[in-house]
């Protein structure tokens, strides 16, 4: 899939680095086992606890590819990052921000308690999901699918093809995710929404019933990485400061109620979803050591096994693992 | 106070650097007046509301100094990085996160309720008070002063002197914060605590309560930009690792309820204060421009006009001003 | 409307009582204007705010009305007492407490947080929202009509007529209130209801749309003070012991924040509706002086000017001040 | 204790209504297995939770004693009744209640976060402990012996003789309760305080400490019964409508998150504590036949095994019992 020029450096110690991931997603694979795969909607159900696969890939193109790579699996919470960024290009970060706030809740991402206590004039942040719905209602169109179009565009930009929904998924979460309209009817009462909830909804279960696969995720997180910028392509795909924004709050808000905890030993910009996909990223640091990836590069996580704040348990210790060992930290 | 090497090519620059400073100080300045001294502990309500200063420190030892530099304030809140880095080094991280989590929270610095509300098992971040008050309680030592000996002790090899208590802000702080002995006695019956109450309610109002200047500040933020070693003496200060979590604290949590606007906007860690000031950290970072403190510095403001939130309103603004012009987020 | 026989005693004071009553109607008629007409249900805006009407219909058939008493009004909160009841004369008492409580909340009546930060098992009560969409659910019946039948045979026995839904008032409810399809949306997920959440809030919307007059209100109140019996026919409507659960509920929590105070300042079952609408239930009494309506009587008043707490502005003190008269108070 | 003339026709029936209530006490007795002794306060877990003690005293002065009416325990939250009335037969009812509300609260009665929620003006109630210490703090005085001397008298005058303090227990409480330090600190700092917080609080845990048993529970009940005053002496110890807030105090929270429920299934003003005593207040009721204590009573119970609410797990099934056989309810 990613076709792009090879730095010979870091090519030559590449094998070193496949044994390397290969070895840890071995070991922690093992770990799945202390977690659960989500049943909060049914399709999910389906998935092997047991699997675990990643992707890496650097900014000049090198990738490490380990475990299992091939699965497709929903995208969920990680749309939120998506269409927040879509959202923020279509009608403005100010716009956006004047409508959904940035601020870390230590709520649960489906709360509603956060809303009625605060009284915020806004949703707390565009990753839980008053701020997701929201968001939803301000993407461009009259229909879920028009709305979501300038998304699967970028998509299409950044990854070569056009993502597909997993009806199955969009069916099960549109028909048993009754918290989400209960949110949703919340927002249009306190004047949130900017588009028919109906159709906000649809958008939102649209979007999160993507299917991505590990390698996806990777070059979103590069693309990222880069400043919004196409490696391969230079084009410009995000605006600076709208990627800056989003990996700020992926970092902030995006791992659940784990977030700081991620922030503090890990210390990347990333982003799970229920199905057990991480969108991490990895800005191009400056460190003494030449170590793997120093130009930046975007991983892509899947391990169905939840922990009990719902990132995937084998994959966030992977992360953690690969992070100490090759000092990926932003701080 | 800071007598490093200096770089010659910033150097060329710094005169340049110095204008430019010393010109937006002046027109933030201006926008004192729409924020408002704090008012909660007596004490602090003489500050000059419309003062605005600061200190910005390289790595290599350039010095931009600028506005107000000369005033000593007190310390207040952005003592709570430096007392949870002090208890992990003498108790190690693990032993320090068992106690204190690192996760922000939706709600108020003084919030009780969100104990109550969530039960977690315990507080949720070192910088909001239950859990600062918590880390007062894990320093080692019988007394305030045995347990904030080695706080002085590292603020001295940071600073070059010692660090002094304003004894009329302590003893304004000690006889009026009601709202912080209550939060004290909470934590003492869910069991938080691990030193006597009123030891450790003395040992938070003493912290808080030490003077500084903007000098002060940038220095230990250039401390932490640098992993905790001393640029002028490359000792190491604080361990890399409990500077990285600290600064991650500060991202996710440093700026009270504008923590996450302040991550998007201007994207560095920084703590602030009631009393005005404002300790931010920039590490080294990866530009093709060569940009002013490109190998990371740190930064020191007071402005003791505070916005809504409780953050100085002149020193947010120049803060996000110099960030976006220099290019300084981590993200 | 009522007929019945009349107590001679009483008859002798009642161009006395008549002419208090006339007094006092007239006298709190003028403080309407401290209050404001509810305007979340568009329809309920057109209401005449300086109105005030009572009526006041004693077991031994002897009748006070003064003011406007031809108004018709449509029932809202009021009708959560009759659906609780109907309910309870289906299911059994003990079923329906499994699935709602009967305690008090301090939050307000539309709340969804209470359910969240208190994870009861149930809702709070019949009264708040929450308890009431429940109520709906439990009605049997496959459609609104049919749920609600049992109801209108209810109010036809007590009243001598089948009640109307006022249709504007009904549409209007059914299309602007997001924040009860919120919380049904919310008891949903939660599995609170045992019918379909679309039948249920129809069910929800159209009792609270039924119209009724004071005298109305009045004679349920009377049927609830006299233990379930109709005075006139003798027949019991409604068991004695769900009545007085009824009567327990409206005195906790039957005026929304202001129960509390209603409870001990007039100590009288009572329920009012955004309408404007108060039923009260005065049970006999032992007292040593000749008191009016010392055999209990229904109370219903009509004033649709509320104050803060969404009760009467009026009404309550119309209430208040015939209760210290007459010495009405339950305890 | 009580020498009141009788009433001849209870009189016959006395014999049948004390071997009645042995019956029933003897029944009820074996169930306290299903229940736990307080352990918050150290003091108290050595009561034997095996115990179950019954008073009944009726304005004719005829009493039913049961079970282990011989044991003296803490009256502790109880006693918030009896300090509410003092301070408004001492400030007036209007002041009081200008500081203290009288609504019920869905939250825990040692709750903080319902003050910061709903950031009320005053405490929701006199019975929940934030309500309590500052009702302790509108007692006049300047020491907590002071303050409370106008309580003692009314329990002397109630009881005929003077109360005590349970030293022990009230150490116990003194040096244990943090959380009520942390409510009163709370309340301090948002300035409802009338008194020193030191004081304050030395006056809340004695009149929580003072020594009662079931029959002076049983006269107190009956002095509110009878409207405040004393049957035997004719003397008015109470005001009539102070005794009526206090009762319908009691109906609405009386017995902590069971309020609604005791109320509704038993219908009598009653306050709980966690020794296990419960007083309870029947008003006269008018009925068609001739019940035992138609003309009110007093009623108290010890039973320190408690359910998870707090209340004495056999009382409140022995009252219930009771209340449903005689026909007690208010309703």
């Amino acid at each position: 899939m990613v076709q792009g020029s090879v730095n010979l450096n870091i090519e030559r110690g590449k094998e070193w680095l496949q044994d390397y991931v290969d070895n840890w997603v071995n070991f922690y694979q093992k770990q799945t086992d202390e977690g659960k795969v989500a049943n909060y909607i049914p399709r999910l159900e389906h998935a092997d606890p047991n699997t675990l696969g990643i992707s890496i890939i650097g900014k000049n193109g090198t990738i490490i590819r380990s475990g299992d790579t091939d699965s497709e699996f929903s995208i969920q919470s990680i749309s939120k990052v998506l269409s927040f960024i879509v959202a923020c290009m279509e009608r403005g970060l100010t716009y956006v921000l004047q409508r959904v706030d940035v601020e870390p809740t230590g709520e649960s991402f489906n709360s509603i308690m956060h809303l009625e206590i605060n009284q915020p004039k806004k949703p707390f942040n565009p990753l839980v999901n008053s701020g997701a719905i929201t968001i939803s209602s301000l993407l461009k169109g009259k229909t879920s699918d028009q709305k979501l179009e300038p998304l699967y565009q970028l998509l299409e930009k950044i990854l070569g093809h056009r993502p597909e929904i997993d009806v199955d998924v969009y069916v099960s979460e549109r028909d048993t995710s009754m918290r989400n309209r209960a949110i949703g009817y919340y927002l249009l009462e306190e004047g949130y929404l900017e588009s028919d909830l109906s159709i906000t909804l649809e958008t939102y279960f649209k979007h999160c019933s993507l299917n991505v696969t590990v390698d996806d995720l990777a070059m979103i997180g590069l693309v990222l990485s880069n400043d919004g910028i196409h490696p391969n392509t230079d084009e410009t795909l995000i605006p600076k400061q709208i990627a800056r924004v989003a990996k700020s709050l992926m970092l902030t808000c995006g791992m659940y109620d784990a977030s700081g905890k991620f922030a503090s030993y890990v210390g990347i910009p990333a982003k799970s979803g229920v199905s057990g996909g991480i969108l991490a990223v990895v800005p191009p640091r400056v460190r003494e050591q030449d170590l793997p990836f120093i130009e930046g590069c975007g991983i892509g996580v899947f391990g169905p096994a939840l922990d009990k704040q719902g990132n995937s348990i084998a994959g966030i210790k992977l992360l953690r693992h690969i992070a100490n060992q090759w000092d990926l930290s932003l701080f």
